[in-house]
C-alpha cells in the first residue's frame, strides 16, 4: 500500500479505537455508577418525603436537609422533581462524560460517587487523554494542507509577500474557526436549550474549546429534552472537531511566529520543523562520543536554550 | 548583556507578569462578582427565613425553594449557614478562580454570576490561556537541561546504550514526578482537607494536573479553614509547578518516541528537533519561487506528512 493508503488507514484507525474507548468507559461508567446514583436519588426521596412530613420546620432540621441535598447535588443528582427522570449515567451521559474526561474539559456536572469511580476515572484519563491527544494531533496533521499549507501559497501565488500572506492567512482562519465553532453553535444553543442567551451559548463554547470547562453551562441537562443521547453525541462531535481546529489554530500561530522572529525573540522552540523531517540534513551522529561532546559544551552555557544539546544529539544506536 | 543573562531576564519578565496578569484578574472579578454575590447571599437569607416562617411546608413550596437553593448553589452560594462566612470573590479567591481559568482547570466551583462576568472571562481568558502556555513553554525550555539533557548525558556515560538510557531517564522522571506531584500532595490534602481521604487527594492532584479540573473536590473550600488565602496560593504555585513538570513529561515522553520511531510511525510531527535551530543546515530557501515549487509538489501527494511542505520552505522576504 503506498503511503497516502497508509496513512488515511491509520487515521481511520486512530478514530475507530477513539470511538470503541470511548463506548467503553461509557459501559464501564455507567455500570460503576448507576447503582450508586439510584441508591443516592432512592435516599433523597425519601430525605424529601421525611422532611415534608414533620410538623414544623425547624432552622437546625433544614440547615441538616440542605446539607444532604447540595451534597446529592455536588454529585450530580438533584433533588428536584423534574429532573429526576433521566439518569446522569445512561449510556449516553456516561459517554458524555468519558469524553470530558479524555478531552480534559471536565465540566464536572456530574462526578463519579464511588472510590471505584474515581479509580477508573484516573485510569482512563491516564490512558485517554494522551490518546486523544495523539489522535487531534494526527487529526491535525491531515488537514494541516488543505486549510493551512495550500491557502498561503494561494495567497503568495496571487501576489501577496509572504509575511503578510501568513498574517492574512491566520486572520481568515481566525474569522471562519470564530463564525463556524463559535458564533454559530453559540446560536445553535440558545435556540435549543431553553434558558441560554446568545451570551451564554457564546460563552459555553468558548469555555469548552479552551478545555477550561466550568460547567455552568452543559448542553443536554434540561428536563424532558427531546433525543437527548442524539444531541449529547452532537455536541461531543462539536467538541472534538472544536479542539481539532483550536489545535490548528494554535499551530498556525506557531508557526507564524516562528516566521515573524517571535518565538526565537522569547527563546522558545520553533514549530515549523517538525513537519520536515525528511528533507533535512541529518543530525543524528554516528559517533558515540557526540553525547559527551554535547554535555561538556552545553555545560558551558547551560541557560541558552539556542545552544542547548537536545535527544537528537543522542546516537540513535 | 550576554545571552544567558538575556534569557533569564525573559523569563524573569514573564513570571512577573504572569503574577500581575492574575493579580489583575482577582482585581476586575472581584470588583464585578462580589456585589452580585452579596446580593444573592442576602436573598438566599431572606429566602431561607421566609421558609422557615412558614406554618406548614407544601411539596411544592419546598420544590420552589430547592430550585432557589440549587441555582445559587450553581454559582458558589451555598445556603448553608457554615460557609457564608467567607466570599467567593474575596482577592485570594479570586485570584484562584482567575488562575483556573487561565491554566485551562477551570474547577466551575464558582462561576461568574453576571453577564459582565461572562464577557471578562472570556477576554481574559483569550489573552490569558495563550500567556500562560507561553510562560510554562518558556520555564520548561529552561528546565530541559538540568532534568532531561544531563540525566541523559550522565546515564549514557555510565555505559547505557543511548536507546535504553532515555527509557531508564523517563521512567526515573515518572517516578519523581508520580512521588512529588501526586503522592505527596495528596497526603499533605488528606491532612489539610478534613473530609478528603488520600485517594480524594490523588484524584484531585490527578484530575487538576491533566487539566481536567471535574471541581467536585477543591481545596480551601471548608468554612472556617486557618490561613485561607495563603493556602489558596500555595495550591495556586502547586498547580503551576505541576503543570510544567506534567509539561516536561510529555516533552520528554515526544522526544523519547521520535527516538524510537513511534513518532515516524505514526507520522506525527517530531519533537526532538525545534531545540536545535542554531546548528543546522538552513531550510529557508532565498529563491521566492520556491514556495509555487513546494505546492506543485506538495499536490501530487498531499496526504503524506512526510513530505508536506511547511511554512519554512516559505521565503522569510
Amino acid at each position: 500500500m503506498n503511503s497516502v493508503g497508509k496513512s488515511w488507514l491509520l487515521l481511520t484507525g486512530l478514530i475507530v479505537f477513539y470511538i470503541i474507548y470511548l463506548l467503553f468507559g461509557a459501559l464501564v461508567f455507567s455500570t460503576i455508577e448507576r447503582p450508586v446514583e439510584e441508591q443516592l436519588r432512592r435516599d433523597m426521596d425519601a430525605l424529601k418525603q421525611e422532611f415534608l412530613n414533620q410538623s414544623c420546620v425547624s432552622a437546625a432540621s433544614l440547615e441538616n436537609f440542605l446539607v444532604r441535598v447540595l451534597t446529592a447535588n455536588k454529585y450530580g443528582v438533584s433533588a428536584l422533581r423534574n429532573s429526576s427522570v433521566t439518569s446522569n449515567w445512561d449510556l449516553a451521559s456516561s459517554m458524555f462524560f468519558a469524553n470530558t474526561l479524555v478531552t480534559t474539559v471536565g465540566y464536572g456536572h456530574t462526578t463519579p460517587l464511588s472510590d471505584t469511580g474515581k479509580v477508573f476515572s484516573i485510569v482512563y484519563a491516564l490512558i485517554g487523554v494522551p490518546f486523544t491527544m495523539l489522535v487531534l494531533t494526527a487529526c491535525v496533521q491531515r488537514i494541516m494542507y488543505p486549510l493551512v499549507i495550500a491557502p498561503v501559497c494561494l495567497l503568495q501565488r496571487s501576489g501577496l509577500e509572504p509575511r503578510p500572506a501568513t498574517v492574512v492567512h491566520f486572520l481568515l482562519l481566525l474569522v471562519l474557526v470564530v463564525l463556524c465553532f463559535f458564533l454559530m453553535p453559540a446560536a445553535v444553543f440558545s435556540a435549543v436549550e431553553v434558558s441560554w442567551s446568545f451570551l451564554d451559548g457564546l460563552y459555553f463554547s468558548f469555555i469548552s474549546l479552551c478545555t477550561i470547562g466550568l460547567g455552568d453551562f452543559v448542553p443536554g441537562m434540561q428536563p424532558r429534552q427531546k433525543y437527548r443521547p442524539l444531541y449529547q453525541v452532537a455536541v461531543m462531535v462539536y467538541l472534538f472537531v472544536g479542539l481539532m481546529m483550536m489545535y490548528l489554530l494554535l499551530r498556525t500561530f506557531h508557526k507564524m511566529s516562528d516566521l515573524h522572529g517571535l518565538t526565537s525573540f522569547l527563546q522558545l522552540p520553533r514549530c515549523e520543523d517538525s513537519d520536515m523531517e525528511e528533507e533535512r540534513e541529518p543530525i543524528v551522529h554516528e559517533d558515540s562520543r557526540t553525547a559527551n561532546n554535547v554535555t561538556e559544551k552545553a555545560a558551558s552555557k547551560p541557560l541558552d536554550p539556542g545552544s542547548q544539546p537536545s535527544y537528537n544529539t543522542i546516537n540513535k544506536g
